[in-house]
């Protein structure tokens, strides 16, 4: 049955709280994730939470009342709450009717398979977890096969990305690796490799793109280091017609992987 | 000559510090922008802040000792001060090393000239302020006209919006209008209002875009009004593959923009 906690002192809302923090989060190997429709969408790819904290006034949601018995059968706890201990939980003044305990899941390359997607994603070096959440919403949207983080990256499992994702994060494969590894695993197979770069004349929109396509996208401010840069199959770059030298990196991601989604969907580029 | 402060207690340091504040803000009409590059954009585009804070180990940078000149030239006062003011300031741990205080700007639609660009940018009801200045800095890649926000949006001035625009706030003209006046101004003229919605079979690589084109954005979470899509000119989609429904609002306006500028730059779409 699920339990009542209305203390802010309580350990398990403590607990919970806590793993907002980046530390806290890697020592226990869980994450926050809120929301009834993200929640819900977890659950469809076989993911529960450990810990199910919902306002008690949605005791009653049939959403809500179905995924507090799932978690429960599966061993987790339920535990209905106050909508002031769900605000502290997420951090918002109007919080979301549920909020949930997952444990990490980490993907290594070896659990790609590359031939189920044309679109791969790989960031490096990404600093803001908006932008990574934003990132993987959008690598669902174009039905990308997964996100490769390469170096270090601000962590998927952040409540700002786990935000910004939308639900993403629980659809689309995240893998973190080190360049190096990267590439040997990338040259074992067909893939073309593709760099967002400002220091080439192609432009994206006349460029071919092969199939599958891993799509670079560099650090937000320094864009991505030369040898990185040498070792890609082609450099494109997006026009900037303005006063500022380059997009936002979750922007300019998409805007790419659009364009390669429409030349792989069958239509051929504007110019 | 430049004075100096290293009280947090000052009352110059609560009064910008208070503009983080949208209440202070909308009292004192002035906002914060942050950054030396930005800064000296603002400069090039004829802003000087009010106020400008910088780090007395700053002082002989060549950038700093200009921006500090032209503020004490066009009667303004110019700072320094410590490293813990400036982060206090712009609420971050590594400040960048100016912070301006600048009067805000307001233009009205009587104020834009439809025939300096062949893209213009509508955003309804617009509530995340990263998303606003994201969509700003698009605006500026484009080669937009400006960006015109319908209802209640976000304020464009606050600390996340003018930092996520990366300086486009300063270039990019902003207007703030309600539906009916803006409708009223657009048929005044030529333009094509296009509507970004899920409720549509046009996919917006088939579409073809006239000049100037007014992409509109709605809200995050609802999308627009009936009544808004019934005005637009053409409704398109962007196709979304996977198990969400929609894109990031700033995400979605900039493939639909770099879509517009392609075909208004002679190729034709894709598809």
């Amino acid at each position: 049955m699920p339990r009542e906690i209305t203390a802010f002192s309580n350990p398990l809302v403590k607990y919970a709280r806590e793993l907002r923090d980046k530390k806290h989060r890697r020592g226990a190997r869980q994450f926050m994730a809120e929301g009834l429709r993200i929640l819900t969408e977890a659950r469809d790819t076989g993911r529960l939470p450990r810990i199910l904290f919902y306002a008690a006034g949605n005791a009653d949601h049939p959403l809500v009342h179905a995924l507090s018995i799932d978690v429960e059968m599966a061993g987790g706890e339920s535990i209905h709450t106050t909508p002031d201990i769900l605000s502290k939980l997420s951090g918002k003044d109007n919080p979301q009717a549920v909020v949930g305990v997952f444990d990490e899941f980490d993907r290594t390359l070896a659990d790609l398979d590359r031939g189920t997607s044309g679109i791969w994603l790989v960031a490096e070096r990404l600093r803001d977890p908006g932008n990574l959440g934003t990132i993987l919403r959008t690598a669902d949207a174009v039905g990308a096969g997964g996100l490769i983080l390469i170096g270090e990256c601000v962590d998927p499992f952040s409540v700002e990305a786990v935000r910004a994702s939308m639900g993403a994060l629980f659809t689309i494969p995240v893998v973190r690796s080190e360049w190096a590894p990267f590439l040997d695993w990338l040259r074992e197979g067909p893939g073309q490799l593709v760099g967002l770069s400002l220091d080439t004349e192609h432009d994206y929109r006349a460029a071919r793109y092969e199939t599958p396509t891993f799509l670079l996208t560099g650090n937000e401010a320094q864009g991505m280091p030369a040898d990185y840069a040498a070792a890609c199959d082609l450099l494109v770059k997006i026009p900037m017609l303005g006063k500022a030298d380059s997009l936002n990196a979750a922007v300019a991601t998409a805007v790419m992987a659009y364009e390669v989604l429409a030349q792989q969907r069958g239509g051929s580029s504007a110019t």
